[in-house]
């Protein structure tokens, strides 16, 4: 095993330093765990590029890192669910099990979450990393530890699918077919949608996404209004989407969303734009469309690690790109830029 | 009886007339009623003044009024849950019965749903109306028919916290204070809210909803931001609503009820206003505040009728005038400038 | 076309004959159907063996048959979803529309619901059928009749695993491994199911479980108490079922649903035997392991013909045996006795 | 404040004491208590009278007591809700923060919950008592320590109409009028039940229930068959109750409680009675009426306590004795035999 802690380090905007940090030793309740697989998210990408993310800014030197996966090399004294050796999904967030966001089963909402590379919180694109053992999920044998680490996309997905309460027979429509299009793919038509139609303004993402599954796909034209696409996804379909689920935070696409969306459907929104966009909350609310955000996720591992595990959901397609540790600046302009078509960037620590 | 049928006739834009038609007879499933109390509606002075709202427009003339009561004059053959003599509330909207909506209880949202004075369907404000018997409700000896009158709004107001899931203990905002803020009032009061704050630019309206029930009220001034007077909900409170119920349909008013409701909740909007609005849609989403519309109602007559019949909403007084059939100009024109601190205008047929 | 109308008549217990009826005019709301596939329910069977099933008693000659698909040779003046030459699945309960269940969604609990073949109402075990257009389901051309007549079972299994909330990761026990048993494995499966375990005393129907998708199978021992068996299936699963749908009927069986189930599931229960059985409360209510029963099923064909249009649902595997109208005395011996291995017999009219 | 801290210990079946134990130190989360009231729940004359309840069995000597509210007199350092001085309600069960059902929100089914009083968990009937302070919840000034201690099978109650769906305009059938009917008779009126009706076999308390708000009453006669019973509660309501919340664990009642439920309402079963009882299974399976099991309580607390600080739950009426700490034994004595028409019995620490 090494005994260097090499982690990618974000200093400040455009700054991020590859250095070696000591080892962490395991709180009882904690595991040491030896990182392996680490997926780069939009949002590393995005504190790297700008900083912040809404309120969240980086003001001291912080990990990045939170799509991850590794094998457990110590357990502290409490620990009973996990043996050194056990390979493990890490979900990035540790909420504080004392508020009533925590008792009451939403500890996504907890407002003193620790969560892996949103400031000032360490991520852990290291080469090893300590985290609460209850919140770190054992791989079956056949399934990668590349896998494990996109549990995290996953489960963004499962809990998008579930808030829209997608169910047997839904038809569901996908704006954008990026990463977290593609895993909410994945997920609706594990939980019984009928039909998944998706759009994006690029083909060769609609491409990805036909061959992932999607029944159909539309391509978004330049100056095309959310009127005229909610047409074309009705006259496609023979009928309204049942629930949207928005990946993209255009304005456009949230207003597409609603207008595409059934009367008494469900637009669930996951993917972030501007703080404040105009919506056509009158067809909203008479056609009692329902509008609900997404953040993060929570109980939501186990089933993503179910869909994994019985080949239902194929997240390794998604990878593109593959890298050492040593080379996560370079990793990092891959999914900065996506050049050659990148879709998930996969750090291999 | 009387032997004419007097009813209030749209013809177009400020052109309502006192005409009287032919008296119309039951079909098989219907009754025919001897109308006795029509409340003014919002919607009914819309018209009134504009001709057209959102989609529906006045076209050809028709009948107004949909908030009314009164005593059974014939039976349809097939009607067996009422008979001659018997004093209701009528439902104004029938559904076709046949669509998936209607099959799966959702009927406010059927497509050819028959609406009283909604275009092009005539309304009750007449001597005699005839209504599908199972859309009728019989009142108690004790509930009067001017409240029979008042469950129309009653009915919005339980759709409203149904939709918003008031439940034991919660903490409800509702914004604006005219006579859809107040039966909110009333109906979360009963389903179990703990505490109720609703805002409103008109004091009077303020202190009508304090006499009614309101644990607090914050009169938003002139040029106050949203975000200010979320601060000052908070502070009242000590914690921020779990539940907010909008009824003003103002873009600064949805602001306020994003930006005021706890993580996690609920905004219902009930009042409409400009057909698309500035929304903080990423701290919406970002919270899982849910955004949810209301339109009309769907099996809640019987609640609304067993709340006003308990004495838990006392719906009688919302009403500030009343009116002759014969006096329905006058009538409309005082519901119109809300003269005289009108709330709810009845006119009595 | 032919221009008989022979139909499968049950004049009382023991006594189904073939005669030739009047063909049925369609009502305005109603398409006529010339009947092309019934599958034979166990309620079929046990109508034609014991007269009655529960309050239901055969008083006059009725015409079997409610698993049915056809081809629409006439329509009413009013239908507008359907033509003729539309090949259609039949649901075969019609409701009132009237009634507080109609209204609110849950249609099959209508007192005065028309179903096929429960009497005193007639089924469509015959050449010439009239029902309402609405309760038709127009198949794709790439479902066949006989799919569509299985949208009926497969239909009970899409209420039963709505009612269950099966969803995305749940782990189900399925105690039975008969037509229903195994309509509820393709409907887990299609809603999100992990892990589905089925249990039987008969091994063949257990091999068909588990080629038909089953991940475990268990083979009830005679003698085996419910303690020993829920013992099993946790060892066999590594935890407990989140929810256990039980087709059998058997009080062993249901007390087994009980014990398995993990805390904080459901039960629900599809099978029926005898009208009392000895249950386990404590054990259920203080683990607040959830009992719900299973009537029908209500706005379920929809979801049944996507599973089958798409290829979840592969229910042609369930049938073993085909026969002719004019065979159907024959058709019915054979389910009767469950000869050659019957799961589920087919009559093609 | 007193320097011992005389605690009511139940040494094994019938063999309770009062004895002087170490006043305990608060850990980091907890905050130390000066008992104030202490309510007598039937499950402490349970253990005194049998020794065990279920599989929980006394084996060690175990303080008494869950019913509880106190002064805090001592805070933990991580503590920051709670302050010395504040007057505290005690929920009773701490769970293990880290399971499954901890994050899901259903922390009532954890398996390793700290529970006050079931073996081998002390419970409060002490001084002094220490507890983890996001368990305790701040009363305020006119709320009192005796309300305080009733929150707790007030909880009960909320857990149990929560489970049944009590909402605006049910129609709700109480089993038992005993202090947990009462409670639940408290909170189903406050979420909304429209018409409440209560069964016992004592008439007085009977009277206590139409005192406290009760619509109707029932008294069941010796021989009674649930069949007629049901009849008289159809007959009493004009209908049948949406729910039913069954406080008695008898198998009479049990099965009243199946026969007398509308078709597609719920039975929430509270009380406790024999392990396994028969019921009448297919009635309720055919009708869709839920059995649900309620094992104490979740998040209910805050509720509870909205409901007493806002009057709407008057528990302190169902106080009929008062006793001093020192008095423990003559408590229970009352509290077993019911002496006096005692339902709830109250000691002051």
């Amino acid at each position: 095993m090494p005994d260097d802690n090499l982690s990618a380090i974000l200093y400040k905007t455009g700054d991020l330093r590859l250095e070696n940090r000591p080892i962490p030793e395991p709180q009882d309740d904690q595991v040491q765990i030896r990182m392996a697989a680490v997926g780069i998210c939009g949002s590393d990408v995005h504190y790297l590029v700008k900083g912040s993310i809404g309120d969240f800014v980086v003001k001291a030197p912080m990990i990045l890192g939170h799509e991850a996966a590794g094998v457990v090399s110590k357990v502290g004294k409490n620990v009973t669910n996990l043996k050194v050796g056990d390979r493990v999904a890490i979900e990035p967030g540790v909420p504080c099990r004392y508020c009533d966001f925590c008792k009451t089963g939403r500890y996504n909402l907890c407002k003193t979450i620790f969560f892996c590379a949103t400031p000032p919180d360490d991520g852990n694109l290291s080469r090893y990393y300590c985290h609460a053992a209850d919140f770190c999920f054992k791989l079956p044998d056949h399934v990668s530890l590349e896998e494990g680490a996109l549990l995290e996309p996953l489960s963004v997905g499962v809990q998008a699918c579930r808030r829209a309460g997608v169910t047997l027979g839904s038809t569901v429509l996908i704006c954008g077919a990026g990463p977290i299009g593609l895993v909410n793919l994945f997920v609706a038509k594990s939980m019984g949608a009928a039909v998944v139609i998706m759009t994006d303004i690029a083909e060769n993402r609609l491409t990805k996404a036909k061959e992932l599954g999607a029944n159909f796909t539309v391509q978004i034209q330049p100056g095309q209004t959310a009127e005229d696409t909610a047409k074309v996804i009705e006259e496609t379909l023979g009928q309204s989407p049942d629930i949207t689920i928005e990946c993209s935070g255009a304005e456009s696409s949230i207003k597409l969303a609603i207008l595409a969306t059934r009367s008494g459907g469900v637009v669930t929104l996951v993917g972030l734009g501007p703080p404040e966009v105009k919506v056509p909350i009158v067809n909203a609310a008479t056609r009692e469309v329902d509008i609900r955000g997404v953040f993060r996720y929570a109980n939501c591992y186990d089933a993503a690690l179910a869909l994994v595990a019985s080949g239902k959901a194929d997240v390794k397609k998604l990878i593109t790109h593959n890298y050492k540790l040593e080379e996560t600046l370079e990793a990092f302009e891959t999914s900065r830029t996506g050049a050659g078509g990148a879709i998930k960037v996969m750090i291999h620590c």
